[in-house]
């Protein structure tokens, strides 16, 4: 799916703006209205029965429904804090709302839209008594909830729920709802927090949505304006601003894709209800088609169906969240892009809006497309000059290889220090990996649901990733307000066949010392997998400890380095930056020449093969060291470390090879294929070498500097090479095997 | 499926001994006629187009042959041990042969035929100038291969292949191939290995197959008798007594489920060549059903598809492994019970056998009804008096819950130091386990692919189960030839509505110390699944140490004992007897009261709830310590631990509840249901009370003594309780909640 060949096509729906009449439901207005429209009400009433699915899910929502409207009209007065009862009833409600609301538009049965007036009408006699909330938070608090933000994601359904019933509703009720309650809410959230409504903030899109999507069904185009423009109208502020400046020009969202897809939701409701109502606004087209860019970028930020875990991330979100099945339809009906198809296939999940059942019923008709999940570099920030982050892949489905090199900026609160940071993806698994964040949402025994403790003590600290500490300190010195001033400088990107590579460089993370990584996924004659090469440099004018950890997954089954016996006693590796969390299992001296570590996962075999020398040394660590409370998970690392040095090239490949299967009782290829690896500075240039088992070698030559028009010329035993651009892949035969 | 009902149908097959004429490949003899029947053939060849899958396996496995056979005749001299060259293509060598040999039957093409011979007749000319294999093994050696079990191995794979090929030689080549190949081999294994043959063990009954079968081929009664009644055709030993003693009347194999599936392969293929040969011997009625019986028992040794990980057992061996493959089919041919389709289709392997197409024709008829997983008892020991293994399951499908409680004999030298051990499943996943054997099968890097020496020093330790070690030393004092000769006694076995119980007792483990357990699965009203309960009672003339070890699976989330806070440096737990292996991570005092430890297991919570006093301790234990090689997996335990005591009662609840759903962002039932649990010992009494937080209490009566028909009578707090047989469930239920 390229953003830019989508092509807008017309809906019908926002044709119908004056539409009367839908059998037993006429309706005096254009109601509904909002993010679904009364044509697409008749539509669905036709059709329902000839999507299996749909049907199907209208008759558990039905089921589900009616067991909840059993339990009668419950609308406490607030009191509980974020997942306390008052908290989560309140939840339930909107939730519950909207749920009537379509089975209402759906069936035409009267209890349902009765129900939502009943629940409406108790709202709109507790409203207007209400204080701030009792345990209201220091920033933006809510009268409903603790925080103005779920007062928000609270009107933008309840106003949804209102225009499937609205029509049902006598005009005395019709104003109470509207004056007590509906009209309150979207003052409180835009007059009533300036500050919060103006921010160019996910808790400002929430605000935006909410009122816009109130102004268009109580037909207020002032709220709507201010919705798009900001209090004042100026366009400084609201809905347009947000759609250009929270998003990359490639759709990256700085915090990472497990905050991306929480931002997508009131972006892809309140463009879903503006193209609706103000199709001429040409919502999904704004800002380059940034809405519809940003849903696909946040599907390619994933594997085998879970987002990449960087920064701080709950590893078990992916695709089918609920954001991306509202993002993916929505995407789907502006688009018809039918490889849009695929991935709503893989959610399962049937919405019973008029877009959910537009994809439904594309899916009945098997009109899904593979979604072409590709090689990409994500340029982050505004303008895209805060870095970047790669995502490299190999091959097709929910196996195949993907590296993510993780040269973007700092990514807010919710970053991690891991500068030039990497994972890699095979066989549907995470095999170098990314912790992630310490947390375990909503369960109240582990910190209340909040980020642990050890959020910030480890899993934000650069050692918990796959990249150089220096002195054992984390980046910024584990400041994010500092990390936040410094991006990566991209040096090139290039997705190529037969190889993919990229290139960056940071000089902020530590003072006077410079980092600066070359990334590549190689295919090589002879291997059924690309190789990954890393070549890392650090610079300094000082001499310091450098730590280069690499969190592997599965279990360790050989190694060639010269292991000091095992301990009798573990002790953690250091005092502080994360350090304290990780017990030094062992220690190993380097062999001269290659240095080699296997490990198996899901029976696929993985040896990386370094080089080091005397003045190094690999540990072997292990998470769980100073963790009483049993927060962090089973984890294991190897730390390259340089005990003391000005400049140092770390250089290593990653060969995923073999299978091991237990079950048929075979093993094959349990031996890695690279017999040599060598690195070498040629003035500006940089050599990498890799001998194969098969006797093939190949030579990557590449320099930082320069452009990809730039010609480079050098001597070398084999010959002089000349070629254009940053680099250049050579390779070569010996005539006997190199074993 | 129970056996006793199997209706043994006639098999047209067995009826045309003299078939004469299929097609083109009409043959002189009653060839095939071994595992295969040629009017199997016959129906074959018209109808496998009708059967997509079978089309296909057909279609895959020419394609496979294809290729193999490209690369021509390799008949190497044997060099290699195990996993080494030579032997690995002698392996490869009799899988191409009776798979060409299939494919000759079933496309007609000679080509297959002729490759089969010109392999035999390579073989033929190699085999006559072998002299035993120079990597013989102590016991058994071979020619071919470094054991005869191997050889045997090898002879019945090929001689159905010559079976398959036969009728297109010339008479020149059947007498060379039988004269200086299959006769040699067959005497080889029969009178040139007369321990081995005579041997009720598996390797006998390998070898016996191997000369049976070539018995039926070559039209040779004698190797035929000596096959099913041993060498001196007494039927001292021989197949026949085999049959009779290697399983016990209950179907179950001594050394457990890993290996009773690699036992049942000779079985059922001998046993399907004495069905087409000699129907008249109902062979699969002999010992009461029990060959039958043990594949069906085989089955029920499963949870999800894999074999409970009891003794040394590969865990990731399960019902889809090619032994069960063929048992299941050849059951289903005997038996056209449609449960075992149920398996057949979680196997999804077709064979190109008769038997295997009818099961491949009845799975595309969809006949499969589903497989019966029940609570059973499984008698251990030829008589039925070694022990038993209980399994008590509760619910259907894959995330059913079941308890296992190994109450078996010693298992001989593949056994564990575990008795009175349990383990407990649940959602698809084991989340009390067993570690299995410590092997990485097949990998070399990993001592070579055999059992490490962590299998003895850690794996069968009696700390690697979950029952009680007295004083830090294994069971038998970790000597398998002593356990040999013990067996717990099975007080007593119930699987009723509401409660699943069984009860048993050694005195052998230690000197002067009995080991009393009782397991119980218990549902109580307002639980969604059974509580486990567990009363083990240890008694001795001299006071000890007792430690009882759980191994659970998951992430502890919270627990309310009093822990020493964080360690800052890690020593093993012991010296020997496996505590050598475990970190001794943390220790933590017990309340008054009750003690619980939850964790979480793939969405799901799991409360660990139990009592201890001031002279006990709970230590947190990790596997890995004194590992420098990587041998051993992640894991980690709880150890109840009593400092010193002559007598001492351990009783613990497990209580599986709620839901994590990190993906849509909820949690419910995170706190566990059980608020209270005692035991009281009265007389010859036992009383164990269990408290809800919903007021229901539920308390279990039981005694050691009497039989199922004795009359009980006690007086509690609520009045005489009378009862008969060995135990009684009392429930009742406060008016107010107890919380």
């Amino acid at each position: 799916m390229v953003v830019s060949k989508f092509k807008i096509i017309a809906l019908v729906a926002w044709l119908v703006v004056s539409f009367l009449g839908a059998g037993s439901l006429a309706l005096a207005g254009p109601h509904p209205g909002l993010t679904m429209s009364a044509q697409e009400v008749v539509a669905m009433r036709s059709q329902l029965h000839t999507v299996p699915k749909a049907k199907q899910a209208f008759d558990d929502l039905q089921v589900k429904t009616d067991t909840s409207i059993e339990l009668g009209v419950i609308v406490p007065k607030p009191v509980d804090a974020g997942g306390g009862y008052t908290h989560e009833q309140h939840k339930r409600n909107y939730q519950l709302m909207l749920d009537a609301g379509l089975l209402y538009q759906l069936s035409g049965k009267k209890r349902y839209a009765n129900y939502v007036r009943d629940v409406l009408l108790a709202y709109a006699e507790l409203y207007p008594t209400l204080p701030l909330h009792p345990k209201q938070k220091e920033q933006s608090p809510g009268k409903l909830f603790w925080q103005s933000l779920n007062e928000a994601v609270w009107l933008v359904h309840t106003i949804q729920a209102y225009d499937l019933v609205v029509g049902a509703l006598t005009e005395a009720e019709r104003n109470l709802i509207e004056s007590s309650l509906l009209r309150p809410v979207a003052n409180f959230l835009s007059e009533g927090q300036p500050d919060t409504f103006n921010k160019i903030h996910n808790h400002g899109t929430w605000a935006a949505a909410a009122v816009g999507m109130t102004g268009y069904v109580l037909d207020d185009q002032h709220l709507v304006d201010q919705a798009l423009f900001g209090l004042d109208k100026s366009g400084k502020a609201g809905f347009i601003a947000q759609i250009e400046q929270l998003f990359s020009p490639d759709g990256y969202y700085t915090e990472g894709p497990y905050y991306q897809r929480y931002a997508l939701m009131p972006f892809v409701l309140f463009a879903r209800a503006i193209e609706v109502n103000e199709p001429q606004r040409a919502i999904f087209e704004a800002s380059d088609g940034a809405i519809l860019k940003a849903i696909e970028t946040a599907v390619q930020l994933s594997y085998n169906g879970l987002f990449f875990g960087i920064n701080d991330a709950i590893k078990d979100k992916g695709i089918d969240t609920i954001e991306l099945v509202h993002g993916i339809a929505i995407a789907f009906e502006v688009t018809g892009d039918t490889q849009l198809l695929d991935i709503a296939k893989q959610q399962n999940h049937i919405l019973l809006t008029g877009y959910g059942f537009s994809v439904a019923k594309a899916l009945h008709e098997g009109r899904d497309t593979p979604f072409d999940f590709r090689s990409l570099q994500l340029r982050d920030g505004q303008d895209g000059q805060q870095g970047a982050l790669s995502i490299f892949r190999h091959g097709q489905g929910s196996k195949h290889q993907a590296l993510v090199v993780k040269n973007t900026s700092q990514g807010m609160g919710h970053g991690h220090f891991d500068k030039l940071h990497w994972l890699y993806f095979d066989n549907g698994n995470e095999i170098i990996s990314d912790y992630g964040a310490a947390r375990f949402l909503n369960i109240e025994a582990k910190y209340g649901g909040h980020y642990l403790p050890e959020n910030n003590a480890w899993a934000k600290q650069t050692v918990a990733h796959n990249t150089v500490v220096v002195d054992e300190q984390s980046h910024f010195n584990g400041d994010w307000r500092v990390g936040q001033q410094h991006a990566p400088n991209i040096r090139f990107f290039a997705a190529q066949d037969g190889i993919q590579i990229t290139s960056a460089e940071i000089a902020a993370a530590y003072p006077t010392t410079t980092l600066r990584r070359t990334m590549a996924m190689l295919e090589l004659e002879g291997l059924t997998h690309p190789l990954i090469l890393d070549v890392f440099k650090v610079n300094s004018v000082r001499a310091h400890q450098y730590d280069l950890p690499l969190h592997y997954q599965g279990q360790l089954i050989s190694h060639t380095l010269k292991l000091q016996g095992a301990k009798q006693a573990l002790s953690p590796l250091g005092e502080q930056h994360g350090y304290q969390y990780l017990w030094d299992r062992a220690r190993a001296a380097f062999p001269a020449g290659l240095a080699q570590l296997t490990w198996l996962n899901d029976g696929r075999f993985y040896t990386y093969s370094t080089v080091g020398g005397t003045d190094q040394q690999m540990l072997f660590a292990m998470l769980g060291a100073n963790d009483p409370q049993f927060n962090l998970r089973d984890q294991h690392a190897l730390i390259h470390r340089v005990n003391s040095a000005h400049d140092h090239v770390f250089v290593s490949v990653l060969e995923t090879h073999g299978e091991y299967n237990g079950r048929a009782e075979y093993t094959v290829g349990a031996q890695s294929n690279v017999v040599g690896l060598a690195v070498r500075e040629l003035d500006k240039y940089t050599e990498v070498t890799i001998n194969l088992v098969n006797g093939h070698q190949a030579t990557l030559l590449y320099t930082e500097q320069g452009d990809e028009n730039t010609q480079h010329q050098l001597d070398s035993a084999g010959g002089q090479v000349q070629w254009q651009g940053h680099f250049v892949v050579l390779k070569s035969q010996s005539k006997q095997s190199e074993q």
